[in-house]
């Protein structure tokens, strides 16, 4: 069952047991610390003079790990799970000890003392996939559920590492190899010029194979988006309350998240979530510290930011003190409108929407604007936050827009893109083939490569790069 | 047994089951969350949809949580303590959890839902006091232990959370109550005029107790210094190698601390680890910018450092080019041992080492250096590390110097500090009272008042205004 000999000969596996800190690094109430191989007992038994050995999996224990001069270094509880009840698949015990840094290291030291060495980042879950625990994508699904940001992010991690997608892999790889072996077998028997495969029911199928691999493929760019986030570009003439906006947005956001204390989100300053999508808005640099009017100048500036955003938002000044926008060299809706038509034709990939600012200091609020373009338009207040609901429901729509995320994969890992393409490659060549009578050896080489590139998605086929390639991007202690 | 009535009284307490992610902030392979109270199981069942109420205490199981729409949020491992056999002596569950910091929210998020509410700082170790688990002090050990940068700050902390300092309390007290209660019962028969006490006997005991109430006073400094790091000061005249001497002390200590990865050690950049004792460089920016000649003015910004510091090196160039030195306006051994032994007279309180920098540059190595003065003197060479071996030495000597850490408690905590000073004043006047032979009734109340305050230190005795003081400064998930 396990993929042992093939871990054997391709990582230079020396099956030691390893161990790593498995939660967050820095001080906290508790850390965890974890051990996974076959002598994951009796070096945890030997750290705390308790026999643990023959201790019933799933059972925790409390323990004083001592140190070599039989001092208590940390009073702690041990959980052990067996060999094939564990994630690892292997022996494992989860030392839950006292969280300062100091204990932390001490008793990583301890365990390095007494024959432990440390993990290298992801080897847990490679073990895990080594001991046929899960595949390849779900173990690339558990780095992805770390890392995960955001609902949509997590809920495509899940479906995942749940096998959702390895499932579906293999059934088009069923249907690949009954297609392979119709072919193959008809090699066989070359020389009497028979047809074992009915060739119109084999078109029938790679049209159906294909057809789905190109859905997975087109999934790649909502996958990517959701896992990475949502480039959005603001742009527009100063004085239009960007600023406003931005602050408004990320405010409610921040207010959100800092109902849970003890969470650092420092890293995704510029990030927004709505409906459970990341939005990342590119560049607000200039925005945060108000220099809207230093970007008067800056058309060069919006066009470098379209280009690397998928959504645009361009602003514009919807109050009715037209005197006082002229004044301040800012733009009038209509004007707006005009530029992101031209830039709608420029772009015609990007997702363009025109916000009318300042609707709070319209006289006449029930007087419609009415300009003459299909671009969208959504007049708000930044200011009193009237309308922004409009706005996040644009922004969430143009993701899901044409997806249903419940039902469908989505591929998210630029590896699987890859195999997927590589995949289309080779059976559009088998496809081509069989319209063009090609000889079935060729046929049936297309649809091996395709099987391979397939099978490479979840680990079925490994070769030593994919493998390292994998693994080395885990964190520490996974 | 338990403390719930004074819990009930003091504290307003509502017995809700608490929550709180138990690790440090940020992403990690795994995150613990934990839940302590009446409901914990019932509420971990509902949210993973698997009884778990009749499980044993000290199992471990596998879960899926879900969200309210029956989604999959997280496959988790679940560990069950029963009420008494817990950390806070309540039903515990520890939820281990993929370690994003979007499902570490999410999972806090659910339970809120389903009726727990998040823990107050130190709420789970107030409730392992509450619940009679453990006393004030070893209470307090517990957040002294999780703030512990180092081996003697830990082993202060850990020989406090064991109860050593508390079982030393006790034996004092028990001697106190025998006597308070000898010099109350003659009260009682006041007017009978006996004298059940032998006044000798009283005065002996109360010389004891004192004695050794004197000894822990004194053990805080060192206890201090322990657990918040010992402030050493770098003073000296420009080019005697200040910079080079710093670097070279915490190079070595970074290399040592990086060997173990995914700890993050920000917070102790101007710190040293000498021997498990942890020593604070004071105001070392301007040494670490290399800024030695702007503090060729600085002689007073030397004596602000000096103030605070416990220890002093007073830099000197011991290579044999004085022209050299004289052309940089160095400061030579003897010049510095000068300035040391006034600064010896000034400061008597203060530790000063006067180092002799650059001994690799002086050609006469054996040409022993001889100042007439009993100021400490150390030849090394910071360049190449010739000689910093003695500093070390000397460093943790200073502190180690007339107290041997193994067999004596050392109090750290500045609150029993207070107590025992209080307690020391009340016997004191107990003291006097009985040698100038004052009535009984005024003794018993310096007794009374000298157990109280002894009391508070391990929580026999609270109020209100302690509870709440001590607990706050938790971490949040302890």
């Amino acid at each position: 069952m396990g993929r042992e000999i093939l871990y054997f000969c391709t990582m230079s596996y020396v099956p030691h047991t390893i161990c790593a800190l498995s939660t967050a690094p820095g001080m906290g109430a508790i850390a965890l610390i974890r051990l996974s191989g076959a002598d994951a007992l009796s070096i945890a038994s030997n750290i705390c003079g308790k026999d643990l050995t023959s201790a019933p999996s799933h059972s925790a224990h409390f323990a004083r790990i001592r140190k070599e001069d039989n001092s208590i270094l940390d009073e702690v509880v041990m959980t052990i799970f067996h060999e094939g009840k564990s994630f690892t698949g292997e022996n494992t015990v989860e030392i839950a000890c006292h969280g300062s840094v100091y204990i932390q290291q001490m008793i990583l030291k301890r365990l390095l003392e007494v024959g432990c060495r440390m993990a290298a980042p992801g080897e847990f879950t490679m073990r895990a996939f080594m001991n046929g625990k899960m595949d390849l994508s779900q173990a690339e699904a558990v780095a992805d559920l770390i890392a995960s940001e955001s609902s949509k992010a997590h809920e495509v991690a899940m479906n995942q590492m749940r096998g959702n997608f390895s499932n579906e892999l293999r059934d088009l790889r069923e249907k690949l190899i009954h297609f392979a072996s119709m072919v193959e077998l008809e090699l066989d028997f070359a020389e009497e010029d028979v047809e074992f495969a009915d060739r119109t029911q084999l078109r029938a199928l790679v049209d159906e194979v294909l057809a789905y691999i190109a859905k997975l493929i087109r999934s790649f760019e909502l996958g990517n988006v959701l896992k990475n986030g949502v480039p959005v570009a603001i742009v527009g003439a100063p004085n239009t309350g960007k600023s406003t906006l931005l602050n408004q947005l990320l405010g409610e956001e921040r207010a959100i998240v800092s109902n849970i204390a003890g969470t650092t989100r420092d890293v995704i300053e510029e990030t927004l979530n709505i409906d459970g999508i990341l939005f990342r808005l590119i560049d607000t640099a200039g925005i945060r510290e108000g220099a809207d009017t230093i970007e008067a100048i800056g058309i060069e500036r919006s066009h470098q930011k379209i280009q690397q955003a998928k959504l645009v938002m361009v602003m514009s000044d919807f109050s009715e003190m037209e005197s006082a926008a002229e004044q301040h060299a800012s733009m009038d809706p209509k004007e707006a409108l005009e530029w992101a038509t031209t830039l709608t034709a420029q772009y015609p990939e990007k997702r363009i929407v025109v916000i009318g600012n300042k609707a709070d200091l319209r006289l006449d609020k029930n007087a419609a604007f009415t300009g003459e373009t299909t671009v969208n338009f959504i007049p708000l207040s930044a200011k009193t936050g009237e309308g922004l609901d409009t706005l996040k429901t644009w922004l969430s729509a143009q993701v899901l827009n044409d997806f249903n995320t419940q039902t469908d994969t989505i591929v998210s890992n630029a590896r699987h893109l890859e195999a997927l393409e590589r995949a289309q490659n080779s059976l559009s060549a088998a496809k081509n083939g069989l319209e063009t009578g090609i000889t079935g050896d060729f046929v049936a080489m297309d649809i091996r490569q395709a099987l391979f590139d397939l099978g490479s998605i979840t680990g079925d086929i490994s070769t030593e790069d994919l493998l390292g390639n994998i693994f080395s991007k885990f964190c520490i202690g996974k």
